[in-house]
Formats: C-alpha cells, structure tokens, sequence
C-alpha cells in the first residue's frame, strides 16, 4: 500500500469532516458532529490557526487523517494534543494508522514539547493495546468532565 | 469571608505557581511539576497569550486560581478546557472553589463555546459529585494516554 503523508489543504477538508464523521459513528455518537467544513478552515488555516491536520492519500483520495492542537499543562508547560486519529475502514490494516501516528509524534518533539496526549475510549482494546506497545501510558484513574452550552447557562443563571 | 476574583496578573504567578504545587500534591504528584514562574509568564501574559488565569484573592493574598485555554473539538468546534481549579487547603468550604468555578463557566459562555471541559480524578468523589450537581456530565469511558519525551523520542526511532 503506498501513500503519502502530508499537511492538509483547504480543499481536503470536506473529505477530513467524513473522516471526522466515521470515527464520532465508531465511537457510538453519530449525531454528534455539528462542525461543518467551513468551521474546519477558520480554525485550521489562516495566521491564526488552531490546529494541524496531517492527511494520509492515496489514488487522490484522503484516506485517513490526524488533527492535532498544543494544550498547556500546568506540569510540563506546553503539550501537544491529539484530538482525532482515523483511517477509513477499508483502509485499516494497511499501516496508514501507524504512520499517522508516528507522524503526530514526530510532529510533537519537533515541536520541542515533553509530552503528547489524548484520550481513547475503555473499550477500544486494539487501540489500548497499540498505544501501550508504542510506549504511552494509559492513565485509567480520570475521568473526562463535560458541561454543555444547555447546562451552562441553566448553571450561571441558578 | 470576602475575596476577589479577577484575571491574574504577573506579580501573582509566584503565587498561582504555588497552588500548582499544592494542588499536584493534593493529586500524589509531588514531584511532577516541571514549569516556572518564568514558564506561566510566557505563555499567559503578551499577544500570543495562550491561557487565561484567573484568582481569588483576600486581604492581599492569592488562596486560589482557575487557569483555563481554548481547545478544538472536531465534534463541536472551540470549546474551553478548565486545567487546573485550586483554593488553598485552608480556605475550603469558603464559596472560594465555587466562585472560581462560576466565573470559569461564566467565561466560557462569554467566549461563545459550545462547551468547558476538564478532568477529575476517579477517588475525589467530592469534586465528582459536585460536578454532576452543577449539570456537569462525568465521562467514566474515556481514558486519558500520555506519552513523555523520552518515550516519543524512544518511539520515533523504533
């Protein structure tokens, strides 16, 4: 299987939201998505981008994609996030998952940050179970806390 | 008890440094909290400031400190992340923690974001429970991974 790893252009983004879409329906949360293509490239491009996202390609088509941001730990200073790994399913397998992911960390030290993380859900083993073979720790005492729009003005209003 | 909150300025980070430090203890980190002064400096104050801090402060003195940034969820766009909400050990169950807490959702509607975020540690079951209590949803499913420097730089040459 050859592909290319590259940053993503503008014109990639419709195809990085189906990807965005594919791994919220894996992870159980199809309606979950509300970002649209035009939300991507404001927070994407430009000289105030957010966030990098690396492509995986192949025959013209984005097959696979990783969408990064730098956090700011009040421990070890800046980090770097990984926010969404994904490689369509007909393409899992192929080690385009693999090289997106050394990619990201490749990305990370040189961008002179001591650490990279993310989150993976519990019972996701074939991904636990990778990350744990690539070296990273799997920290299963947090919990992820979350207060939606709804929630938080029913919150500041009470 | 009166305090103030208001955004940090750079006169208090010697002391914010000092809640990171206690509150990393509080987590049974002692040893994990690698930034300086100088650190919180450069990448809270200037035009490319990326946090936001703010602390509660009575007669003259910082007892406690929100510090929050931006992230980018690929699901719903700019959201706020909470990193760390201390309040001094002795000013417990002052309103301090629950002050700090609603400025921080407060900024977050003010910011325009479809969501704050932060983690909590599985056995502070105070904090997890008042959490729930304001709205907040714990996530028990997703598990945090963090890979450290040496591991990336490890990784990248395997």
């Amino acid at each position: 299987m050859k592909f290319t790893i590259r940053n993503a252009e503008k014109k990639d983004l419709p195809q990085v939201l189906e990807l965005i879409q594919e791994l919220a329906t894996f992870e159980k949360e199809p309606d979950a998505v509300e970002v649209t293509v035009e939300d991507l490239e404001k927070a994407g491009f430009g000289p105030d981008a957010f966030y990098t996202c690396f492509v995986a390609e192949t025959n013209n088509k984005i097959e696979g994609m990783a969408l990064v941001y730098f956090r700011f730990s009040t421990w070890k200073g800046k980090t770097v996030h990984l926010e969404d790994l994904v490689v369509r399913q007909e393409m899992r397998g192929t080690g385009m998952g693999s090289a997106l992911y050394k990619k990201v960390i490749a990305y990370s030290l040189e961008q002179g940050v001591k650490r990279a993380e993310w989150v993976v859900l519990d019972w996701n083993t074939p991904a636990v179970e990778f990350y744990e073979r690539s070296g990273a720790n799997v920290l299963r005492d947090w919990n992820t806390v979350q207060m939606d729009e709804t929630a938080m003005r029913k919150f500041v209003n009470s």
